[in-house]
């Protein structure tokens, strides 16, 4: 018998017409669809494909383990993901070892920044593994930000909104155009850094992008202490145009 | 009578499957397809719809006017290309203008170094437009590399190839992920920035990424005076990964 294949198939940002058409057949397709989610939760990229499985899919859901209250640095929080990730994978290879495919789930583009990304490491020497690209959650905000991005040269650089103010600002210097993912509860330190590289005022906050709830507006127009799981900062490049 | 509508649609990288199923429909419904080509050629973004388009739509080249004797510093270059924006702007607007929508084919995503973006801003303000983000060439060329291109707080760049060395060294030295894009003919320039910035033995090199020509491999080993108009060169972040 051979092995099945596992899947990682990019979502894009979240309108299911942003998938592309290669996810979307695969979604209806799959008699297995795996999916991380909080536990308790019913999973962002399971309800974007709220409506496509077919009935005799079976759901694989995989379950974050609950690690609030250990500190990031703490050498036990890389343990228990670690851990984690061992036992999904163990999962996910154990079907494809069975001869069947399996669908993973996988929120924006499935390498840039993505979770599966820590599946695909421990099976892809195991088990046939194909990612699907999507659209990232970064395109869908420039564009509902009503402006292109980048012209001309520009330089364009992604920071994560986790870094230190001083790094922030350091990438924010160095670019002529700038995301800012990761937002939440990170946005007054994101704020203050572009105040400091003198990028306050060009910069466009965007949540929820593609999405029913989507909003963009101006950064200084945003609630600094309210900024959901889903949002990104950008500002925009300013390159040659003819 | 209301105006129609131009819609900027990205096609994404080139594999006609990882259209996002918005553009798909949108491309097969069209009565009126405008897309940019070189005088002479079939147009790329035109080759990707091949066998889409319905039997009555109407197809219109927007043909770039021949630049090559002219050097990019030039002012006589903008003016030239300004001028061809301005007057496929009118074409488009009197499409829309009398009722009709249509569909502008766009590489990659729109917003991002996208040549629609110079009639959007020429269009927006007179007509309804709208723009269907799609996946981007570099989503394409990181997945055809085999490996996620950035992991935890890692800080991504985008940098075109037609920078001086200088500035291309300087960008890749402050990031920890990195993408090439416009390599071509720039190809030696952007090796030789690699190498002083020590990230030559990370750098890969691919070319036509999600097409059926797509190749994928260290850029050490690239042949350097035959790099295609589609080429990108990666080299993949290194951030923590659990
Ligand atoms: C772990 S990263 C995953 C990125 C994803 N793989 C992609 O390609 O976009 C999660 C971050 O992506 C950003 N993001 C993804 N989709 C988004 C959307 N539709 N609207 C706003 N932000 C989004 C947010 O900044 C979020 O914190
Ligand atoms: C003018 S930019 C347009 C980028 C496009 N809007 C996008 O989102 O990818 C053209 C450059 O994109 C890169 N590119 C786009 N699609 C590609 C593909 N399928 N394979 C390799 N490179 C690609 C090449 O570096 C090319 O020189």
């Amino acid at each position: 018998m051979s092995a099945g294949t596992v899947h990682g198939v990019g979502l894009g940002p979240g309108d299911p017409e942003l998938m592309s058409v290669r996810a979307d057949r695969l979604i209806r397709n799959a008699k297995n669809i795996a999916f991380f989610r909080k536990a308790g939760r019913a999973g962002r990229a399971r309800k974007i494909v709220d409506g496509m499985l077919h009935g005799s899919a079976r759901e694989i859901p995989m379950e974050y383990p609950v690690t609030t209250e250990i500190p990031l640095s703490d050498p036990r929080y890389n343990e228990i993901l670690s851990q984690f990730y061992q036992t999904v994978t163990g999962q996910l290879r154990d079907i494809a070892e069975a001869g069947e495919d399996v669908v993973v789930l996988c929120e924006g583009d499935p390498f840039f920044y993505g979770s599966f990304m820590h599946l695909y490491t421990r099976l892809r020497d195991h088990v046939p593994v194909e990612v699907v690209p999507a659209i990232t959650g970064m395109s869908a905000a420039w564009t509902a930000t009503g402006s292109p991005i980048t012209w001309g040269d520009d330089v364009m650089t992604v920071l994560m909104g986790t870094l230190p103010e001083a790094e922030l600002v350091r990438g924010m210097l160095n670019a002529d155009a700038l995301v800012v993912m990761k937002v939440g509860r990170n946005l007054p330190r994101i704020r203050a850094a572009l105040d400091k590289a003198g990028k306050l005022d060009r910069a466009y906050y965007v949540e929820y992008a593609s999405m029913a709830e989507e909003r963009a507006m101006p950064l200084a127009q945003a609630d600094l202490d309210a900024a959901p799981y889903f949002s990104i900062v950008v500002v925009h490049g300013q390159g040659r145009r003819p």
